[in-house]
């Protein structure tokens, strides 16, 4: 790979992100690019065409020299590449739509990433992404592959368990927990290190440090009251008790597992009062980023695309980059292969964890053991992971069933068994592995 | 230890499981009792005295020449015992039905080993075992303390944590397992092994061999029809489509893990309609058994004792005794400090797992990798069980909340923050640790 | 397999050690063998039929129905076998005399099993009996194999990492130490239990029991005088202040590890003294041996066999068979899969533990963790097995050498690259794989 | 601590390596040193106030602020220290020319920190080091010691597991390979990325990178001819066979281990060519040095410095305070409690691996699992280690053979037997833990 000259490729380059991260690569001083391509399928190309001039206009404004492409020729663009960045999105909102409400009819939490609702992501999504990485495996194999597709840790450890690919994945919620203390404290996000564990989406910071100093019980007496929020989770403040008994600073996502029967009452609510779930709001949303972005006369991200949920998502994917492609010596948490990061977790786990990130790739620093009081549930959910990425490549009902009793957002082998049997049936075109 | 000459004490010897355990002693080929004492507190000398007399009779039926003790003295007992048995109950059968009230309250499993009825009778009982086992460490550390209390694997985990004395723990469903396959093919109980693993009421037999001969998948298919079931849980078959993924042989407890909200609707079913909880009905069970005990005619086991559960008890006892006293090496499935018998859980912790029994001690079988698809569930409960251990011993609030928020059968956190309140509370009385 | 009328098949027949095999199986009680089938190449015709003579006249005199046939079909006799025997020497006793000197003339121990020598039968031997498991796997995957050749340990290894067969590899040093014990005290040999942990010929006996009593510590006394010796190893105390420091019993093979320098001038010494190498006295017992078993009036073991080695192999071999065949559970030290038995050593190396045997096979108890005194060198000797099995399977001159410079009685990598360039250079006949 | 304002305590100040120390601080960017402050034992007066006027004539020169004080008051000084540096030598040089004369007696290698020579300066020097650190525990447990005392590894180790403080390990090895090969390419030395780990002494270079970029077949390649030397060792090129097998680079100190007769020969021809071991050729030259000290004209690091050997240790201290103290996030490959970046190895090990280090501390990255070429190597003498720390603190003659016999060094039990006792003899001054 050059230094410089870097060759990207966004696959799902359609996507209503796809402009926050030209704007994060604009930004990125010491990076330079050379070339962007955005990949999508043609049933997407009006949306790729008003992505890809929003972002022309972006670049122009910025005064770069980035060539950005579109094509649906995926292999060829892939063969270019030096960074593949997914974003793609199975069935697209209507199939997430669905993924939240079929839970729901029993009583379960329906979401993207989580739950049963993750689950059913999880079997449409995994065989697409593995077959793009078995297409970089031959035509590409030291192209970086940078996954952003939920959910992301599956996604991932499907990836490096089933391919030779080099992937790392990413989630904005441990920089958005930095950067939030870093603004709350009003010093340099460098200056803040995190030390934080656990899976994707279920992950936990036990220690807060200012260059060097352990603030963690300051920020976790400050958590007792308001709290640092992500934007596609309900706000919710934590409990002060259940913060006192963690000592630590849960992500935003536990709410679901600690509180599933009240966030199932407000998911509901929502549908029943017709605002929909959240797949519904996100469409209305992106409703209005398209109708913002084929204005020929927005030449900045529009206001909404704060209510779309991923902020600081094209940060933490320029650090990655940044570190990849120039040997920068950074910590960065990322989605990677456990080895021993978190020895009470398999060897070959995608974990989400501090790793030293250069030129290499990503090494994940040692960050063993786990406190008794989430190791249970991360290796409960872990388990159900496995199994789900099982299920997803071998088209097992059996494995599919055992994995969905594994989670914890389930509430019994028989609300198991209906899920089951409605995600098969009503998303039976995007498995056609269960065939 | 002689080989001859064997004395046993049995601590909570009151308890209406004594009689059947000096039946299993008289039929005990081999082993050579020479004195049983029962041990119990002043508030229990009827019934002590009750169930001695009742002893009394079935020994002198027998024709054998065990000598039978009773006694208030529990140091003087502990000092001259070769095994210590203990059945003791903190809190009595009145506690045991407010541990099965206060989780129906919030929708929560009431039972008295599992969930939060099982953490309640944790923390009233772990404090009380290890007072006796410390006055045993003292007065006569080379004993084989033999527990029987529930909940039995967090108890001989306490144990075997915070003292340094011989203990092994004992449940009846593994044996239950065993003997039942064993009538369904007619052949010699001997002839049957079980790969089975995991942790006291939370099991799985894997594989099931007949004179080495695997006949798992015959049993499965026979299991997908009727079953075995256990005298303390309502009876219940499992789903074929579970057994399906699972492919192994679930410990009958599962079904509450598996059907929490089933069995909470059933277990209100019946206080509604007036027949109260499992311990409302083991109290009627004990009364009839009592009134047969003091009847000076009744020379056999009545026949209530079938309802009272615990079936094999005390043939799985005089098992263990056996092997230990006379350097039998048998292989029992027994409570025991893990190792490395199940490399995914703590060294340190308990399991219920196959042993080497000789006059050593057990020896676990290397019985690891545990399957994915009951490995998460299996640890998350472990990490439950160790958290409620360190409650129980030091009396932290925190903790007991931390432990409750990872029992699966506690569906909040805020559910959780409950039941610890009205716990802490109700059974004030026998939780000194937490004042 | 049928509990009666069990088939075993002898491969390497023509073997010396065969008539006390046939001698331990006529005396097994309980064990009904039906066939006897010794199978060797057609070179070995005039061993194997003096020797099949023989044990004819030994079952007859015992009036035993033992059918003994030989064949050179060595596929058939698989086919047909419930256990199969493996005791063949690829190259025979003469390339044991070269795997003897070979190494001593760099001034390294010359042995059999240990050291440089080991290392040379190792690449000889385990293609040819992965060769003979491949050929079972294919014809007969539910027979046992029985492995006797040796280095068993390493043999065995190749055997469960490289093919699909059951198998279980025998020493005669444990039982040699627990009836050595047995016999000093006068006890039952079923009293005596070891706790015995380590690799083939690199074991420890860290606890010794008689009825469950720990009698270790006036063992040790015991040790530090005179000790138990196996004919194979010239006569040699232990140091009283290296027991001292162990507090273990080792294997009388530790001599080699610990003594190497005065190991090797006795070695020459006896060369010198013109009785050659071990390998060159074993072939003059054998001319012995041979003798008499053609004499038509014996009818006993001669008593040559005694100065022959490997005391107990029939009893170890006759114990194991009948455990598989009967169901009966024993304990027996065996070369097994270690799993978690020794959790510092790599799950699939094969080690000697003692395992609980019955009609499902032999599942390792778990023994660890490893006495820091011995840990060390058992792990770096199983890296050099690991590498050595490697070499032996992949004809890799590199890791042969990475291989020997790993034997710590290789005193250097200088002489490890001689002694492997003699190694290919004089048994290049046996050693295709490096062609 | 303060960012600015750094206080740095030498304990050993009269070393003559200090004013290397105080001249890699001069040229450090960044960091701002506040006092500096040498302490040593009255006995070596004469040599720390040479060293300190020669220190204060390198500060002068600099233009710097620094202030350099001396003192025989330990306790008050690390009571001000936020960094504690210690090289100090129990016993002297005197000490360790015995050290290396002893284990030549008896044909076995004599080195300062490896086998048993380095096992005798550890059992002198841990008790002192304890001592230290128990101290700095008392009176400043937030300070860092960072340790320069041979042997390193095993020091850091016994400060790690008997005390609470925080103590990072430091060799100049690692940090002599990377530069090396930086100078080699003429590229930046913030460009070559190590993939190195092992212990103290015996580490291997896995993977070499330069911007990320893989190369170290081509170094293999180099190195199978000419070779980064260090001065501590007899230069010496690795056998091009040996590099090919293991296909990494060994630390410069795997001579002793592969080539023990070789080394010792040498040794002992310098001996008797009356040029003394190791010891005595630095003894001349720190006359040399210290004649330069003293000299006042003198105000740059004399060229004689070359010699003593400790390339670059003075530049790797300086980035370790740098990263500390600055809270720079550094790859700094140190010696660190394992937990499980070397997951063969025990988790409370110390272990030479890369760590991210920033104000935090240094956290190991994650690095196993170790190839088997020299996994069983280093678990060895990781085993050896282990005993000798425990011999160290306890004074257990059993436990110093048992270490003694671990070490691949000492030729053999009885060998070991007679340097045990001559060490224990001859340092008896030094070692009253034995008495």
């Amino acid at each position: 790979m050059k230094i410089s000259g870097v060759r990207i490729v966004i696959v799902g380059g359609g996507s209503s992100y796809t402009p926050e991260l030209v704007m994060g690569l604009l930004e990125a001083r010491g990076l330079s690019v050379d070339t962007l391509t955005l990949v999508d399928v043609p049933a997407g190309q009006e949306k790729m065409d008003i992505v890809a001039d929003f972002c022309r206009r972006l670049i122009k404004k910025a005064g770069s020299a980035i060539r950005l492409e579109t094509t649906y020729d995926r292999k060829g663009a892939l063969a270019q590449a030096d960074f593949v960045l997914t974003q793609f999105r199975v069935g697209g909102l209507a199939a997430r739509a669905q993924d939240e409400r079929i839970p729901l009819r029993y009583g379960a939490v329906g979401q993207e990433t989580v739950g049963a609702g993750g689950f059913a992501k999880a079997l449409r999504t995994i065989p697409v992404a593995l077959e793009l990485a078995k297409e970089l495996e031959t035509v590409n194999p030291n192209a970086w592959l940078i996954n952003f597709t939920n959910p992301s840790g599956m996604v991932t450890q499907a990836l490096l368990r089933h391919t030779a690919i080099r992937s790392i994945g990413l989630c904005n919620v441990p920089i958005t927990i930095a950067r939030t203390i870093a603004k709350a404290l009003a010093v340099d996000p460098e200056a803040v290190s995190l030390d934080m564990f656990g899976l994707n989406h279920l992950s936990f910071v036990r220690g807060i440090y200012v260059n060097g100093q352990n603030i963690t019980s300051l920020v976790l007496e400050f958590l007792k009251n308001p709290q640092t929020a992500v934007a596609n989770i309900p706000d919710q403040q934590w409990n002060a008790e259940v913060i006192g008994a963690l000592g630590m600073v849960p992500n935003p996502y536990l709410q679901y597992y600690w509180n599933p029967g009240e966030m199932v009452q407000r998911q509901r609510q929502e549908v029943e009062a017709g605002r929909g779930t959240r797949a519904d709001i996100v469409m209305k949303v992106e409703q209005e980023l398209f109708a913002d972005y084929r204005n020929p006369e927005q030449v900045t991200l529009p206001e909404a695309l704060m209510r779309r949920g991923g902020a600081y998502y094209s940060a933490v994917a320029v650090m990655l980059i940044e570190s990849l492609a120039l040997n920068q010596r950074q910590e960065i948490i990322v989605n990677v292969r456990n080895g021993q990061a978190l020895p009470e977790l398999p060897e070959d786990s995608v974990v989400e964890v501090p790793a030293m990130v250069d030129g290499r790739g990503a090494i994940p620093l040692t960050c063993g053991p786990m406190p008794a009081s989430v190791r249970g549930l991360i290796q409960h959910v872990k388990a159900y992971e496995e199994l789900t990425i099982d299920a997803a490549v071998t088209g097992s009902r059996q494995t599919a069933l055992a994995a969905l009793m594994n989670n914890p957002l389930v509430p019994s082998e028989e609300v198991a068994r209906y899920i089951l049997r409605d995600i098969l049936q009503e998303h039976a075109a995007w498995l056609p592995q269960f065939a």
